[in-house]
């Protein structure tokens, strides 16, 4: 494979977001389309109809394969691609994927995974392309891996092979509190804004909550009460203390429970972009964790390329910290 | 005082409903009025308006003394009744009411309660006036007591004062999630049934919260997943078990918290009335607690008498379980 020359279209098609990369043979990333036509978008105009407009917009020949991971793969989506169930080997995944029919284009798409727990029921669709990029590098051995996100995800990975893993509410829990609840009158418009991951607020939330993961419930009304005390408070009154102070409790609740186990330090790959990757790489290290941190743009894309033509997957920057 | 003859207007105005109830010398309501005019109808209508239109309903005279507690005393209110602090008695409560001025009504509004800890910061208004009703019956020592409801309050009295409070967002949060939320999917139109507290779906999920408060994140999507699983999880499938799971799942996180300090078995007592007293009567024995059980409406009524004539507060039927 020739690098310059596309060879992939790899798409990430999750509920409310689709996002594709033109690939060339060494994984990198030569154009990029996205927008927001999501699940809803493909079953009301059409899933080939939004994913050739996208194709269209990067000139990108009709030949040319197309891997898709992410909710299209859903019972909703465009062809249901069945869960992998656990303990389930990456490289099982990559053998399963869906080719979908009646299309002159080639797609496949990729299936999830699930854990079938009376206990413990849980499900993912998109971060098992992350994790095949993640071990298609990696020695064989144990590897902890946490996804943040809208359903965070923290995996227990050991040769290839994913045993556990755990999905936490926590992004969603963000944004319909500072919308919907009576914390919105706390967080005003500071919700959407980004925290500071160096803010003494978010920082000494995330402690409070390494100290007593299970006092959520009380520490969520205490951000409102704080508010209403606010001026003899001092520095916890206003909005964008306030949102520190949520994203503290809730990002620090998640890091608690998830390494409550490992023995210390414990060495975490944090698979993030952006303000979540900094604001978890802050909570993991105030944890006491050795942490690795991968692009998830970039894991998405060589997981997709790995998937496409097996193999290594190049190309994922690695920071460690 | 005549029995028969009303002596108190009592009215618990709060966020979103308005209660009056026409009082006897002996605590009896001989009438009610209730509506939604909250907080905002209050402030759009005049508060004066709101409650003179429920004063004329039950053809109250315009004499007749008011008593009123919840949030038509906050910052946002009729007449600001600033709060009394931690550590307080409950006698000092009954005896800082503001009386409402530029009225030919006679209108007086309870204060509510403040923490002002910086570690955890809590505020009540109207759930004091609950207190009042209780330790005005009780001997002198030490009470542990659960409000629940949209901000639920667990409070430690002793000798007639108030020593501690902590509210948990648990009603709040079960309607969030069943409204706005991934979750709204699995528990369909459930989210506004009644939730059968012998349900072993809620059984279930309150052991398993007791056994792990500091999961709540990964257990609220759990019951997203398994409604995916549906079909392969038997039982855990269906609207109404999605929605006895999330009840169980939060009320036995709140239950497990306040609790976990207590010697067994706890004695506590519980304000509630309706569905509300049915699940917690439930989850505080399933926890292995002594239960009594004060109806929740009557304490606000008991609690409204003991402020405006101070004295014992007569008739709270007491349920030991």
């Amino acid at each position: 494979m020739t690098a310059g020359t596309p060879v992939l279209a790899a798409v990430d098609w999750g509920t409310s977001r689709f996002r594709l990369w033109l690939l060339d043979g060494e994984g990198r990333a030569l154009a990029q389309s996205q927008g927001p036509e999501g699940l809803d978008a493909g079953r009301n105009l059409g899933f080939e109809a939004v994913l050739r407009d996208h194709l269209a917009r990067l000139s990108v020949p009709e030949a040319l394969p197309v891997v898709i991971c992410g909710m299209a793969g859903s019972h909703e989506g465009w062809v249901e691609a069945p869960y992998v169930q656990l303990p389930a080997s990456l490289d099982a995944i990559a053998g399963t994927v869906v080719a979908v029919p009646g299309t002159a284009l080639d797609v496949r798409i990729v299936p999830g995974l699930a854990k079938r727990s009376e206990a413990a029921p849980d499900v993912m669709r998109g971060e098992e392309t992350q994790l095949i990029a993640l071990t298609a590098e990696e020695p064989a051995g144990r590897m902890r891996v946490c996804l943040p996100g809208t359903h965070s995800k923290w995996v227990e990975l050991r040769d290839r092979r994913v045993e556990d893993f755990t999905s936490y509410l926590t992004g969603e829990l963000y944004a319909l509190l500072g919308a919907h609840s009576i914390l919105r009158h706390s967080l005003a418009g500071a919700a959407d804004a980004q925290v500071d991951p160096e803010d003494p607020v978010f920082l000494d939330a995330l402690h409070r909550a390494f100290a007593g993961p299970e006092l959520l419930l009380a520490g969520l009304f205490s951000i409102r009460a704080a508010g209403l005390l606010g001026g003899l408070l001092g520095g916890l009154a206003g909005a964008e203390a306030a949102a520190a102070r949520l994203s503290g409790l809730l990002i620090g609740t998640e890091v608690a429970v998830a390494l409550r186990d490992e023995a210390a330090p414990a060495a975490v790959t944090l698979v993030a972009s952006g303000g979540m990757a900094r604001l978890y790489g802050a909570a993991l290290q105030a944890a006491g964790a050795v942490v690795t941190t991968v692009d998830a743009d970039r894991a998405v894309c060589a997981g997709l390329m790995a998937i496409a033509f097996g193999g290594r997957a190049g190309g994922l920057a690695r920071r460690q910290a």
